[in-house]
């Protein structure tokens, strides 16, 4: 036992002493012992699931919702015969929570969270515990750990994936936030957390924000795996005529390799879900417009505030937005012309072969790429983040859990300083052996005039990844050109007049002046 | 004459009067008649250079900096003998100004130009102006619009473009604020502009933020135009085997075609720029490594904050991203596969020639993309946004200056209301005559692994924008499937079941629950 938990294990004792205590000796009458493991507010398909998860898990659950006749709806329904207690306000769920209270909040991203901690503060006392388990925004968690901590409150920003039903059967959790507070709530969350070989898809993240920002990470690329698939879709549909059963039995065979996953499943049965309505596939009649104003969006700005190449995401998010100028697209699609997609008379199985290889090696660059976002996030927040434990939460329970996460576990096991997950032999091979079927699959694209744009911006990655020279020694020669900013020598080729390391200035054109821009960034 | 333009004349009439009455009655003696026409601080080298454009053209400029010696010493060089008269202190310089004064500063964007305002505020009266022509990121200059509105003085965040040489003998300047301000520094800004066609380069842009939102949407255009040009000397240089002399070539004879603008020129003489120390090409020499803390970043932050799949820009940002990375692709390249790049043995004339159509139709998408990121600023923001003026302040005088800019001008005069630059006539045709090269080049950047980020992606979003159904309908299933974020249905589909506009949820596999996530956004 750390010295934390034996520290945390005091003091539950002590706590729990207390409540005996105010029981029996004290003016105030308590009408019942507070029963509740933990509380949850926020009874939207989230909530009530991971209630009904821990309920199952053999802890008692606390229920409270702003509009109270859905604690009472619930209660009478889903609720009816588990440990689960409603609450009537604030002030009853706080009453009916064992000491120190463990909080979790499952409402709106945003100032709901704030509004409901405010509501919260009275009802609470020193060394209790507010979890946040929506989707905030890192630097709001960031803000309300400190915010809490001063006030003798432990914060928690809980990540949580898996849709509603991973939290109904096991969601992944990615808590982080004050320290203090895991050995309180460790037991509970990797209970009701996805196992993963025998592991709880749950680990103690970091200070802060971390929680969310990993969880905003994984958003990020749930956002290119989702993007990637619907790629390799438009690729099957209009490239090579298949029909909706057709490239249901190609997603079959897919989550039968390399590529097995949640996502490559469900869109199995989605290709294969009709409309009980006429009996047609209910895909061809959804709409193909796509909201992005969420955590995938927070991702890219994140990698541009920190100047990590995350390509994949943005060209994730921004399809989403294109996808969104639907009456826009209408009217491009009858003035801009493009090739004609003639029928294909090649060797189907080849196509096909090299599309599932074109979908790993993105989705390969597309893990690389996040935990280069992470391993900048680590050391420009000064967290520590442990690469193993984060593949490890990714692994179960949540959107983007896969086989393949699997493999970037052990890779980040067997090396935890592993620098980028192409360097790990296992990925290396796998690139290597992907990267013909991935270039002829994104020929094949832009022969027919299908978008494929995480496809190329993956490869474009690699390809500009892997040339120990690019050309950005134009751009430089541009910006001192016009903007005198100074460039840098190669090594190599350091001089007399050209030294390294310094910032150097040429007049190109014998017209500009000696002066560099000092204080002037174009 | 409009009525404003009259008020303005009015107060100026005013103010000089006085200024001679305070001269003549007043108890307080001024040492001489303010002369400056306007004020300047910040001598870097944009700096210097527009004061020496504006004495020029027979303005009185009175000159400050921080560190006051480098006005003596400017003084004594550079504006010897011209209209030029520096200023020892703040005070000093606000009192060598005619009223209303009129003071630009020009120093390094963030708290420097809050802390030059507060510094000039006492020293300034009701009416006088401050022209912020520094790099400002546009939230800031809403901020100070409002702020300085409440203390009277008007405010003008003005981007200017041009690089040291623009700013010498004419930058492209993009003005916004407070409009008040216009008629007292039109007549400067317009003489010191660059002409085009005889039409100045500088036109009031709009309320608040707007000059320097314009300022930023043009830097982030130069991001991508130079990312493109990299791209084209990338091809040429590693995929034709070309030497830095016969680039020069090709972009000498480009420079005579569509693609003729400055970016094209100053890259041509980039090619033939040899080390005086040697003679051999200095762009070889120079590190592949480019900053992006910039304007380009904003802009890409702000398309995804919009909405706007401004994918060009984005890509051209991350490329910088990834040239930064040049200790980890040093390693990347040790161990990272790709194809040999043989000798070309083909038609070196038609690659040229689909390169030059790959460079021209992806720069035609980035633009499309940049006006479609202004239109839906304006809407945002509340802006007026005259794109045909937009386009005009770009066509001369700044960076981005080109002939290109002259057919979108063209364009936009001919259909104010465009919605977008593809939908016009002549970039339509010409996006259709090239995409054939532009395909073929994409193709053989591919074949030779050599990465075209923004080829790639402005290609891919020409083909994405012309889709009528994009794969988005398959992103909206698996949403619905894992999270009950529901979908809507096509129109052509609506059924009694699934009635258009609705949101829809499905029960896709039997298990989940038929709570749709209100509030649960992942």
């Amino acid at each position: 036992m750390s010295t934390e938990a034996v520290r945390a294990s005091q003091e539950q004792t002590l706590a729990n002493a207390k409540v005996r205590l105010a029981g029996i000796a004290g003016g105030f009458v308590h009408h019942e012992q507070p029963s509740g493991d933990f509380g949850l507010i926020g009874l939207a398909v989230m909530g009530q699931n991971l209630i009904l998860n821990g309920a199952d898990h053999g802890f008692t659950v606390v229920a409270f919702n702003r509009t109270v006749s859905k604690v009472d709806h619930f209660l009478a329904n889903e609720a009816k015969g588990k440990s689960i207690v409603g609450a009537s306000s604030i002030q009853d769920l706080c009453a009916k929570l064992k000491r120190p209270r463990r909080v979790m909040l499952l409402v709106k991203a945003g100032s709901a969270v704030d509004d409901f901690i405010e509501a919260l503060l009275p009802f609470l006392e020193q060394g209790d515990i507010i979890i946040d388990g929506g989707n905030s925004h890192f630097p709001d968690s960031n803000r309300r750990t400190q915010y809490l901590a001063g006030k003798g409150i432990r914060f928690v920003g809980a990540g949580v994936s898996g849709g509603e039903e991973g939290a109904r059967t096991g969601p992944s959790i990615m808590p982080g936030g004050n320290e203090e507070a895991w050995p309180y709530i460790k037991d509970i969350f990797q209970n009701i957390a996805a196992k993963s070989d025998g592991e709880a898809c749950c680990e103690w993240v970091g200070d802060e924000g971390s929680g969310h920002f990993v969880k905003m990470v994984h958003n990020g690329i749930e956002y290119g795996d989702m993007q990637l698939i619907c790629e390799a879709y438009d690729i099957l549909k209009r490239g090579l005529g298949l029909s909706n059963k057709e490239i249901g039995d190609v997603f079959t065979e897919w989550n039968k390799g390399v590529l097995d996953s949640f996502l490559i499943e469900i869109t199995r049965d989605i290709m294969y879900y009709n409309d009980p309505a006429d009996g047609k596939p209910l895909l061809d009649k959804i709409l193909d417009s796509a909201g992005q104003k969420g955590t995938g969006k927070w991702t890219a700005i994140n990698a541009l505030d920190l100047g990590m190449p995350v390509t994949l995401i943005g060209e994730a998010v921004f399809a989403r937005c294109l996808s969104a100028q639907k009456a826009e697209r209408g009217r491009a699609s009858e003035v801009l012309e493009g090739p004609q997609i003639p029928p294909y008379t090649g060797d189907k199985k080849a196509f096909i072969d090299d599309l599932e290889q074109a979908l790993y090696a993105s989705k390969i660059i597309s893990y690389a790429q996040g935990f280069m976002l992470l391993r900048e996030a680590a050391k420009e927040y000064k967290w520590k983040l442990a690469m193993p434990e984060i593949a490890l939460m990714w692994r179960g329970g949540c959107i983007i859990r896969s086989v393949f996460l699997k493999d970037i576990t052990k890779a980040f096991r067997s090396n935890p300083a592993l620098e980028n997950l192409l360097f790990d032999d296992f990925f290396n091979k796998a690139i290597h052996n992907a990267q013909g079927g991935w270039r002829r699959s994104i020929i094949r694209g832009i022969e027919l005039g299908i978008a494929t744009p995480c496809f190329s911006t993956a490869l474009a990655f690699y390809d500009g990844y892997r040339s120990k020279v690019l050309p950005a020694n134009l751009l430089q020669a541009q910006r001192d050109y016009f903007g005198a900013h100074t460039f840098r020598v190669l090594p190599e080729y350091a001089s007399e007049s050209l030294k390294e390391g310094d910032n150097i200035h040429i007049n190109w054109t014998g017209r500009g002046g000696n002066v560099s821009a000092s204080t002037y960034l174009a």
